[in-house]
């Protein structure tokens, strides 16, 4: 199980499982907690609390999870020991983990960020490429699977992804080329790329575009709900029918999903989540159609 | 002090009182650490009782130490609470501490890494522009210095900071530009800004062009010793003798100087390693000269 390809299949797998390419991200913000944590006193305890909650509400529902790791750092050594325990949960619960490190380092360096992920139990990470290919690798070499950053979903992204022109393409282009011909060695038996790509629902416009130069990567998609992206527009970033595959799509919503949170309608918080968990599966299944995740 | 102009002016401090703009990269690696520390089982601790040696030693021969995160979280959350006592005491030791995280991420997550540096007590970070202007922003807005990825040393980063062309220029001068708007807002008294730049010692033939772009931008600069650059290089990357400042380097050396190690000389390996931080510190004065950090 422990090469980037097999990853690629495993995902493929959780996606065709939940029958929706919907990934719950875990972002959890101590200020946005529901109510009914309010009684732990420590926050990475009230965070652990919320995140192992998250994970049983929306197991079965959805077939990914995308622990965002700075909301867990930021509690120090305490904070990782909590993120530990919610991966390992997680796993438990049959779901994919993809690790939002967004780590860009190389050689050595990069082979021990890929080390502390696979001890924390991570199935694949999110990777900056701006270092090169070098930076990319040791994460491949180290059997995780990668999703790189190549059009991210934030307003002010363009200046650096949309200005710079490289071979007459954007930036973004120029990684995404990178991120094909990486991938390329890393294609598992379902047809998808162990090398995956980060690309904004906010971008669907580029969307076709970037599809074109990564046919076989499967796009790890943010910006769905509180960022402004919708679910129905991301079907230009989808693999063609026409191809063997499937959507090759992991379209990842957070805090539209997790800070559903208390509300009037006397149901518990995770029941809510549970709830915003499934509405966003069921677009996602609509998006989905009859194909299978390869 | 906590502003990011402040922290210029607390790294131009410490340069001069080092006299020297040599920093000690904390790149510990397990299987390369003194034999004379094989006594203690747990690699974290061996980890830690190498790296407050190697502070130890260093302390008052140079003025900045480079604490490599991965090498530390390699260990989960163990390592983390060995990063955060190595930090402390540095801070000790009146060390300047730059926190090589390389982090990357936007808005509120870039808030939480930046929490996540504050808490383990950095005074810099260094950080990656790719998603843009709001992924380091957050840093600066949490009172913490930066050093942006600029040009970086290993062999393959050219792929994508120098092929990709933007406004007529490298990807590298595109950044740089965004490097040097960004930090118009944060010089300190001592004429060094608080948004800084990494630039390799491998690319001091593109130095100058770079230093053109960010006039005042402290340059932290990796990759001497071990990975080819020579100290003596990097004049072109210093700020002009003409400015009312000085160099505005700050020259990373870590494996040249951490594993200089055990030896048949009769030495322990601290003394080699205050040894090995002291020729490379006289090189970095000779660079320094007669002009002050600022």
């Amino acid at each position: 199980m422990n090469t980037a390809a097999a990853h690629a299949d495993l995902l493929a797998d959780s996606i065709d499982r939940a029958g929706s390419p919907v990934c719950v991200g875990l972002d959890p913000v101590v200020g946005r907690l529901p109510e009914a944590l309010a009684g732990y006193d420590d926050e990475a305890e009230r965070v652990e609390h919320f995140c192992t909650g998250v994970v049983e509400a929306v197991a079965g529902v959805v077939g990914v999870v995308k622990p965002q790791s700075a909301c867990f750092e930021r509690f120090g050594s305490a904070g990782v020991a909590v993120l530990e325990r919610v991966i390992a949960r997680a796993r438990e619960a049959g779901l994919f983990v993809i690790l939002d490190v967004k780590r860009g380092d190389i050689g050595s360096t990069a082979a021990h960020y890929a080390a502390a992920a696979t001890g924390l139990g991570a199935h694949a990470v999110t990777v900056n490429a701006y270092m090169g290919a070098s930076s990319i690798e040791p994460f491949l070499d180290a059997g995780l699977m990668v999703f790189v950053l190549v059009r991210t979903s934030n307003p002010d992204s363009g200046v650096i992804q949309g200005e710079a022109l490289a071979r007459g393409g954007t930036l973004a282009e120029h990684t995404a080329r990178l991120v094909h011909e990486l991938g390329r060695a890393h294609v598992g038996e379902r047809g998808l790329s162990g090398v995956g790509a980060v690309v904004g629902a906010t971008r669907a416009d580029e969307g076709a575009a970037l599809r074109e130069l990564m046919p076989d990567t499967p796009f790890l998609v943010p910006g769905v709900g509180t960022q402004g992206g919708r679910t129905e527009d991301l079907a230009p970033m989808a693999r063609p029918a026409t191809s063997a595959g499937g959507l090759g799509l992991v379209v990842n919503a957070s805090r539209s999903v997790l800070f559903a949170g208390d509300g009037t309608d006397g149901r518990d918080w995770n029941e809510r989540v549970r709830a915003r968990a499934k509405a966003l599966a069921d677009e996602g299944r609509a998006l989905h159609g009859t194909r299978s995740a390869v």
